[in-house]
């Protein structure tokens, strides 16, 4: 989609620090980090958000569980732990309206989770 | 397994209030709710975690995502939205040891997530 911020991401119209990429995921750090460790983890094809049927399609939620794996095991998240969150729609305070799983570590963290 | 509570709902050996189940996944309201709705999402299959790369088996992870869809059109919260939360070790407060996908809605929810 041409006009969004993500989709941008992934064709390095906007720069980012990417810190996992394949074929149809790439991860990269959030710009307004909610945790000492905060990356987003995203389909490079363009996915509303975990509601649009498109999620079910080719295997591609395996590959995006499959990229949460990796990178929290190539950042050394795992020992102390991580918390994975997707918002959908108003109440959440989904912003970026392109499927991303928020991976947070780094710090203890609480609940409710906002 | 056998000591795991998750398990034991699986089985309806622990009663619960399912609002969905299919051959390999179940949903049921969290006993414990942190927002006006809460459901659980969980495989019946006995996976650790998020971290558990028997996840990746089977397009497991398909139908997990395929049943957040499903319970959150079913039950009339894609409108106002939904937060979706997993926690992985300690510092997320993980507490069951059986991987489930946290479906919080009927609130404003806040930033950070917790």
């Amino acid at each position: 989609m041409s006009d969004c911020v993500f989709c941008k991401i992934i064709n390095k119209e906007i720069p980012s620090t990417v810190v996992y990429e394949d074929e149809r995921v790439i991860a990269f750090k959030d710009i307004q980090p909610a945790a000492p460790t905060h990356i987003l983890v995203i389909p490079k094809r363009h996915i509303n958000n975990i509601a649009d049927p498109n999620l079910l399609q080719d295997g591609l939620a395996t590959d995006l569980m499959k990229a949460i794996q990796t990178v929290t095991q190539e950042l050394g998240l795992r020992e102390n732990g991580f918390r994975v969150v997707v918002n959908c729609g108003r109440d959440a305070l989904e912003s970026v309206h392109h499927l991303h799983f928020h991976v947070l570590a780094g710090r203890s963290m609480s609940w409710p989770p906002g």
